[in-house]
């Protein structure tokens, strides 16, 4: 069975506090959310946004695929004609096949937030419907606020959308705006309005999260007849955010046997919401269900154990099938033979009962021993066993440096790093100035390496953590470091620990660079 | 009617990546919890976790209020007696009132992952649990894997719990565990168990959130009968987490009329959610429902419009009953009345509507524009309002101070601070030497200080924290520090905030000592 899924990143998700897209932006998404293959992008609302116009033009000169672009608007102001609404005549000038149109269900919103009388609602949800389908439009109902209307009152509530369907719509909408609905609420009233308008019209759901509940309550409207769901690839949206569709996607497909996507892209979902992710600047939450960088992850010892003799015993789904990928941390409980499998990914011809490695796991359990965790560090790890088994030669030899650093009172600049450093040989030796000690440091040790290896200026740091090992031991408490850097193509992290914060930032920071050096061949 | 919540953060929140609870992080978030008024605090596994009974035995040392302490373990191991379990025993000299025990449910799980047969699978659950009753235990069995296994094989699964009824256990909690369930099939087999066994036990439920519906799954078991609710506060756990219970609490007690806490504690919800994610040193996603930054902030105009109109136009509860605040993000409003609620219980007789006290809340929320957060910083709480309200004197004035820190290679001790202050006109100046800049300041602080102010002597570090607030600009970010100190018969948490971590760990460092001088008298 097919569900048509409406991705409505650029316009619900562009609600969001913290997220603004560009024109760029959206251009990117939009040709993500059509590789994934989505039955609707919708991409803006021309009638409030007269920059989306322009967007508009842009995206039709892309292709994008079986994805139909949708412009969304506001039925026609109280009290005009449709033809002479400036709003309705920019979703024409749009030239998208497609309208989405929202207008008022909940009687309480009718008459005390928009001060308009019932019939006239019901008046300017038909009548905008019709001009829109008069212009050879697909268009889909969103009706507003429909879940808390049809609690209010239900006979007004089916008023508008029985105007929605006199009014010709191909879809219509059921949207739980406040987001504060349960999915036995939700089900039910799906059910009457499959029951009575199902023939004439697709019924859609648009859930947000503010309950906690959204992914639930889409389902359950779909369990109930829906066949139209809208919501964000990364539930971006206002306040809490919009239905989570990577989440809705895969449930719908792998478990409940619908067609959300084709089915040869669902391998791309987990490479396609990073790359959403990135466009937008935002960071997917690490215990995020399918795509959060833990949702496959195993840490406790039983776990781990189960898996590694049967997936199932603690896997709901393969990660794979999403382009995801199974991860065991390493850590105390990870034991040795989980250590060697990660190690033979870095040394493939790495003996297994050597006495090399046996050696190299007595040698991770003391690093770990002093705080080292190395579950998020790829690149420290990755280091460290090459270090250990002799195949790593460091690109620089340090000296020493030196850090100057006074109260913010008697001086501006913060604090100052001096370095001096061998490469093969030669000196280099500079200072820089930050903001603080370790941006100083960070700073210097930069400046100096890349006098001698250039391809340096393209890494950036991205990502800078600190956590407090032993709280107890207070201003003498062991820190450790998470230092996350990239370039162009990648991002990899690092790790350092000493009771000196300092110290630590330059171990992650020393290992981030090196880490470079050593893949740039 | 009564719905009892049993929060793991302690235990299973601990098994998720990137989290690790000291002892008195442990403490610490017992207490929240306890204040909040959870029925249940599941604090560890002291069989498989030697530390923990060191943490158990404090942990009776505090007041957990109406809280019962849980310690967790397995059922025994096969064909011993549960009196020669040592991981048993463990749990018994935990010396909590109440044991949970979880046990396999699912055929495939008993024969192919702990490779025993059913008919001891079965045993282990009845013995492990009759023995820990004789002992006089309340027991809660949390069947692993029970919706995996119902539907593999229910017959076997009802077996288990038959086991666990006849061991005489008090909860039968049925553990969603790969958290691959939907909440209809959630729903149908809690009511086959509760129709069942609803008589013997109560009925619980422990889900996960890999399919993004962990919070609409324990709802649905809820509403089929279930009256005991397991997971983490901010939903931290293994892979993509445990069921939430901020919106399990906010949905139930609030929407569907259940008493999950007391009605009195609904207004610390979102403070306590807070405070536990300072101690766990995680930020809570900004779009969290309930107590995220975003999840009552209106950005879109019309919804803006229409919540300055009425409230309930774009939000499905009002966040003051749970402590949150609105926030329109074009003009920010709000919060004032808290703030003031607090800064009354510091200066009596401030006056509420006097340009002081105005003028107060306005300072206040230019600190929290600069990073600073006061819900756990009680003590820089009381300090700025006493300063600002020009109630209090510093003890000594800063001339200057100075650090100089080099590589651990080239110095022993890595890093000096000297320092120059004057008390009452007379000059104190010190040098000490530390490991790492912050423990040189903090050493050179105190040792000029305590020629003034003997007192002093008596004040420890209890704590120390370091949050990277905007991590994407990496050694340049912004830290937030947060210091515990202690004397004898008190404690209490100071906060500074700059890019320079020396800087930022130096306000937070002065106003601990400074708020002891407050109060010595």
């Amino acid at each position: 069975m097919r569900l048509d899924i409406l991705d409505t990143t650029l316009r619900d998700g562009s609600q969001a506090e913290g997220i603004s897209f560009s024109v760029e932006d959206k251009l990117a998404i939009s040709k993500s959310l059509a590789r994934l293959g989505v039955a609707y992008i919708e991409a803006g609302n021309p009638g409030s946004n007269p920059k989306d116009l322009d967007f508009f033009s842009r995206l039709h000169s892309i292709d994008t695929q079986a994805s139909k672009v949708v412009a969304f608007g506001a039925t026609r102001r109280k009290f005009i004609k449709a033809e002479d609404d400036e709003n309705l005549n920019s979703l024409l000038l749009s030239n998208s096949d497609v309208v989405a149109i929202f207008g008022k269900s909940w009687d309480f919103h009718v008459e005390k937030i928009i001060n308009c009388d019932l019939a006239e609602n019901l008046l300017m949800i038909k009548e905008t419907i019709a001009y829109l389908k008069g212009k050879n439009k697909e268009v889909i109902f969103d009706a507003e606020h429909f879940f808390d209307g049809y609690k209010s009152n239900p006979e007004y509530a089916m008023q508008c959308l029985q105007a929605a369907v006199d009014g010709n719509a191909d879809v219509l909408c059921l949207c739980e705006t406040n987001g504060g609905c349960f999915p036995h609420e939700v089900e039910a009233i799906t059910k009457v309005v499959v029951a009575k308008f199902g023939k004439q019209a697709k019924i859609g759901i648009h859930a947000h999260n503010d309950s906690d509940m959204a992914v639930a309550n889409s389902i359950a409207s779909v369990l109930a007849g829906a066949t139209h769901v809208q919501g964000t690839l990364l539930g971006f949206g206002e306040r809490c955010g919009n239905a989570n569709l990577v989440s809705i996607i895969v449930n719908m497909q792998l478990k409940k046997g619908y067609r959300c996507i084709p089915p040869e892209n669902l391998r791309t979902l987990t490479g396609v919401a990073k790359e959403v992710a990135e466009i937008a600047n935002i960071r997917i939450a690490s215990r995020a269900p399918f795509v959060g960088r833990s949702a496959f992850a195993h840490k406790g010892g039983m776990h781990v154990d189960g898996v590694r003799k049967n997936s199932k015993s603690f896997e709901h789904l393969n990660p794979e099938t999403i382009g995801g990928k199974r991860r065991f941390l390493v850590s105390e409980v990870g034991g040795k033979s989980l250590i060697l499998e990660k190690a033979l990914k870095i040394v493939p011809n790495l003996k297994i009962d050597s006495q090399k490695a046996k050696e190299l796991v007595q040698y991770l359990k003391e690093k770990e021993f002093e705080g080292y965790v190395y579950e998020g560090a790829d690149a420290s790890f990755a280091l460290l066993i090459k270090q250990h088994l002799g195949l790593f030669t460091p690109s620089f030899e340090l000296k020493h440096y030196k850090i100057i650093a006074g109260d913010q009172e008697s001086d501006n600049e913060t604090s100052s790093a001096i370095i001096k450093i061998l490469v093969d040989g030669k000196v280099g030796f500079t200072a820089a100035e930050g903001n603080g000690p370790v941006n100083a440091l960070d700073e210097a040790l930069r400046k100096v390496l890349e006098e001698f290896y250039p391809c340096l200026k393209k890494v950036n740091l991205i990502d800078y953590k600190v956590r407090v090992l032993n709280q107890k031991k207070a201003s003498q408490a062991k820190v450790r470091v998470l230092i996350t850097s990239g370039d162009d193509h990648d991002s990899w992290t690092t790790v350092g620990v000493s009771t000196n914060i300092i110290q630590a930032s330059w171990i992650a920071l020393v290992d981030s660079l090196e880490y470079k050096l050593m893949n740039k061949e």
